[in-house]
């Protein structure tokens, strides 16, 4: 379909976190850090962040850099929050997952790679899934 | 696990958009006037937005609110877009993809609509998948 074409795959993380801790959770600032931490671990270069705290106590927060995004939306009552981490190029997003729903305390991750702008036979862009569990072993 | 549980219930589309029009795509400001004209298609009360341009032509760019989001990542050599539309609660997230892939007046879009945060019976939170391809008409 169009010539000189650029890498375009990417790995996108849609995590389900169970059971973290609540306090971690409604509290922006510690999310923040956590985020810029995991951004590094990962090699991802951030030149901007952006982070919101919204309603009684969930946050919305949300790192974006060039083809990377991390995001995550909390639900401090439930112990839960939606998160996602996407990557395009050279970084190691699944360091970034990990050490994420780590430092949330979460005792279970239902996760699901998506790989995407797969150039399809048919010129068209597609995504492919693959899902998993993790349970987060405690001592 | 836990009690006073709160709707956790998202709706997550992951779309890879084909074919879309190159200047568009590498155009900030032209995303973001799409995106806030999605945003309050889908009924999505926007209170910031970052909108960031990188590199040589592509563009990354995100809205994110309480429990919603929308966010891209713009390939124009390849006519390509990796776009994100995640809403809980009271809102018309597919209103939002549909009216975004039209006005970047994409060809083809790859969809997987992605329940989120179901609370399933071994007590973890998890996510579901529905995937379809969409052809614009064009006349």
């Amino acid at each position: 379909m169009e010539n000189n074409k650029i890498d375009t795959i990417g790995y996108h993380y849609v995590v389900e976190v169970t059971g973290a801790d609540s306090n971690i959770l409604s509290d922006a600032n510690l999310i923040r850090d956590i985020f810029l931490d995991a951004a590094k671990k990962a090699k991802m270069d951030v030149r901007a962040s952006y982070f919101f705290k919204f309603s009684s106590q969930g946050v919305s927060s949300m790192i974006i850099i060039s083809e990377r995004h991390i995001s995550i939306h909390t639900w401090p009552e439930n112990q839960y929050a939606a998160l996602d981490v996407y990557t395009c190029g050279e970084s190691d997003p699944e360091q970034a997952v990990y050490y994420i729903i780590e430092k949330l305390k979460a005792k279970f991750s239902h996760i699901s790679e998506i790989k995407r702008g797969i150039f399809d036979d048919d010129n068209t862009y597609t995504h492919m899934f693959l899902s998993w569990d993790e349970k987060i072993k405690k001592d």
